[in-house]
């Protein structure tokens, strides 16, 4: 298993990880587009949650750095940023950054420019997918989707969510799917079903209407669903 | 509650709910688009089922007649039909035959055209949906999104799954969502979600991609999506 860890992104989603991750005794690397920038937003974030430079200052044995820095300095990589920045990211980190890599791919195509609740983004949705997306520009790594279909909350304490809920991993190559699987069960992830190839991040980039919806039901992020079976 | 319900189709999935509505003692009403024909096709249906004639020998109760006879003689109905032939099975069954009444559309908009996996037909998803188009050509009906989600087996026995899965529903009218929450614990349901309006039905279609990724890798489809909450 990998020690260092990249995550691409500085929001919620990837100083939640972040957090958990330096936890469980991972060196974590963070890419951001201008690091500069990153540290001086003084800003809370869209969830109410404290600036960067905040969580930075709780968590000072992360390392901030470009994208580029990130997709070097870890063995795993994890795509954090929100979908619409995920592919300009990757170009930024330099594709030859990711090249024999697992890359776990957290990113949802949602487009929130007519409002909320946001549409996913039609061309990356139904035939095609944003995870697919993402091993096509970075064909010498391994991606694998998962985690995209809960909170971040739950993603990294599924027990949050009150019971066992069911977490799917999708992507071409056994291996990254065993490392990926891997961590989710350092998470808590109990129930993990492999659903094939990475064609499947279609389906699950798909689930994030009903869980627009479910969440606007519950008045509750903190769910996930379980495959009875 | 309904007595008489009136069901859109005569394939698998209406045969499984009108077999499970006549244990419950309801009237049932069968609808097709050229009653001879049907009752003239002697081939097994594409999951192996009987053709629908020798299911009517074992069903005698039913009664079977065209989608107008059908929709006229439910004060519920549901909608059966594959996704393909939902529209053209409200032209005929005749919109004035829906009027102030309740009806359950289970329908999904998928395209086998391409070969299996089918896709969602574009122009029903993520921006809009077969339930909202349902919705908008019968439109002093209340259309009520739910059990599309699951196979018909799960539909009318949920504790097949083993479990207790979750089931949604959408719709404008609440009294109408009453009902099929009535219909939805005959068949055994316990936990349903009112998801709220008819726009919800876009995030219920959506989730048939990872209903078929899941089927493939359980290899069975007896399963259900609980939330886990």
């Amino acid at each position: 298993m990998a020690h260092s860890i990249g995550i691409l992104g500085t929001g919620v989603v990837a100083q939640t990880l972040g957090t958990r991750l330096l936890g469980l005794r991972y060196e974590v690397t963070l890419g951001t587009r201008d690091v500069a920038t990153t540290l001086a937003n003084t800003k809370t974030n869209q969830y109410g949650g404290p600036p960067f430079s905040e969580w930075h200052r709780r968590n000072p044995h992360a390392t901030l750095g470009t994208f580029r820095d990130a997709a070097s300095a870890g063995s795993l990589l994890l795509l954090c940023t929100n979908g619409g920045g995920t592919l300009d990211a990757l170009t930024q980190a330099g594709p030859e950054n990711f090249t024999g890599k697992t890359v776990v791919d957290i990113t949802n195509p949602l487009d929130f420019s007519k409002g909320m609740p946001p549409f996913l983004v039609p061309q990356f949705t139904n035939t095609w997918s944003l995870g697919e997306e993402v091993q096509q520009r970075v064909p010498r790594a391994n991606v694998v989707k998962t985690l995209n279909i809960v909170n971040c909350e739950i993603m990294v304490h599924p027990e949050k969510t009150g019971g066992e809920p069911t977490m799917f991993v999708a992507g071409n190559d056994s291996r990254a799917k065993e490392e990926a699987i891997q961590l989710l069960r350092e998470f808590g992830w109990k129930d993990v079903l492999d659903i094939g190839d990475i064609t499947g991040a279609r389906g699950m980039e798909m689930v994030l209407p009903i869980w627009l919806r479910t969440w606007g039901a519950l008045n509750n992020g903190h769910f996930g669903f379980k495959i009875v079976r």
